[in-house]
C-alpha cells in the first residue's frame, strides 16, 4: 500500500476516534492499536499528537466541504440556496462516515481554554467556514432576495447558533423534534429579512425570485 | 475541617478543573494532587470519578439557579424577564467564579456518545432546565405580552440556540461582537412573538404590556 494510502486510511480511523471521543481522545498510541500499525510506523506519517490533530481537521474541512458546500452549490443562489446549505449542514458528519456527531461543534467546545496550533488552526478553520456561508447570504442579498439591509455577519451569526441548537437538541437530548424547530427557526429567520415593502415603493414592487417557502 | 466543607472545597477544585478540561478531564487522581489529598481520603467522599463527575453536574446545577434563575426573578414576569434570563445566562459561569467556560455546555457535546449515569443526569438537567425556561416564557403568553399562537417549546429551543452560539463566538472565537449578536438574534425572537394585531382585533387593542425594547 503506498504512504498516502496508509496515511488515508489512518486518517480516516482517527476520524471516527474524534467523532466519538473528542479531538483529545485520540493519540498517537491509541490509533496505532487501533490500525495495528507500530509507533514508530506512525511517526513517519505523523510527527506529533497535534499534528495528527491538526491533520484531521484539514480532512474533515475537505469532508465538509464535499458533503455541505458542493451539494448545496447545486441549489440555484439566493435564498434556496441558504436553505440547501443547512439541510445539508444538519448531521452532515453522518454522510461523511462518521458515527459520533460533529467533531467541529465538539472541538468549538474542548478547545476553547487552550492556545497553540491546533486551537489556531480550528479558528482559523470556523472563520473560513463563516465566511463561505457569509459568501451565500451576500450573494441572496445581491440578487434582492433578502433584504438590503440584511447584516450578512448576523445571519450567519444566527445561522451557526441554528447548527448548534440542532446538535445539541438531535444528538444529546435525541428528541425527535430537532429537525423541525431547527427549520422553523431557519424559516423565521429567512422570514425576517425578506424585502419588505413600504407605503413608498408598493409601486416598484419587482418579484425578489422567492417568497418564504 | 468538617467532611461537608472538605467536600464542598473539593467540589470548587473539580469544577475549576472541569470548566478548563471538560468532564472528562477530571479524575479521582487529579483531584487528590491539586487539592493535597490521599487518593484513599477522596474516596470517603467520592465512590468512583463517574460519582464525582455526577456531584459535579449537581453543584453546576445549583450555581446556575443561583447566578441565572435567581437574579432573573428579581425582573417582573413577562418579557422582561425572558429578557433578563438571557442576560444572566450569558457568561454565568464567570460570575459563579469558574475560569474556563460553561461546563454544562461543553458536557452537552461531550457526553453525546456515552451511555449510562452520567449521560442521563446530564440529560435530565438538560430537560429542567428547558423546562424552567419554558415556564418563564409561558407566563409571558399567559400576561398576553408574547402571541397566544407561541410555541413554548419552539422559543425555548431558540434561546438554547442562542446561548450555544454566544458561547462559541464569545470563547472559542474570541469575538468582540458576541454580545451584540446574541442580543439582536434576541431581540428578533421577541418580536417575532408579540401579540400581532390583526385588521379584525384592531377594535380590541388591549395595551400587551411591553413593547419590543
Amino acid at each position: 500500500m503506498k504512504s498516502s494510502q496508509t496515511k488515508q486510511r489512518l486518517l480516516q480511523t482517527g476520524l471516527d476516534l474524534i467523532s466519538v471521543h473528542g479531538l483529545d481522545g485520540v493519540t498517537l498510541g491509541q490509533l496505532a492499536t487501533v490500525s495495528g500499525m507500530s509507533k514508530s510506523g506512525l511517526f513517519a506519517h505523523f510527527r506529533s499528537k497535534e499534528q495528527l490533530q491538526i491533520d484531521l481537521l484539514a480532512s474533515l474541512s475537505e469532508m465538509a466541504l464535499r458533503v455541505i458546500i458542493e451539494p448545496a452549490m447545486q441549489a440555484p443562489s439566493g435564498v434556496r440556496r441558504i436553505r440547501s446549505v443547512m439541510e445539508h449542514w444538519r448531521g452532515w458528519w453522518r454522510r461523511a462516515g462518521l458515527t459520533g456527531g460533529c467533531p467541529i461543534a465538539s472541538a468549538l467546545f474542548e478547545l476553547d481554554d487552550i492556545d497553540g496550533d491546533l486551537r489556531n488552526h480550528a479558528a482559523r478553520m470556523e472563520r473560513q467556514w463563516r465566511e463561505q456561508l457569509g459568501m451565500i447570504v451576500a450573494e441572496a442579498k445581491s440578487l434582492g432576495q433578502i433584504s438590503a439591509d440584511t447584516d450578512v455577519d448576523q445571519f450567519v451569526w444566527e445561522m451557526c447558533a441554528n447548527y448548534l441548537g440542532h446538535h445539541v437538541s438531535s444528538r444529546f437530548l435525541r428528541s425527535v423534534e430537532a429537525d423541525t424547530h431547527a427549520r422553523l427557526a431557519m424559516d423565521a429567520l429567512i422570514d425576517r429579512h425578506l424585502p419588505r415593502l413600504t407605503q413608498a415603493d408598493t409601486s416598484l414592487t419587482a418579484n425578489s425570485g422567492e417568497a418564504s417557502a
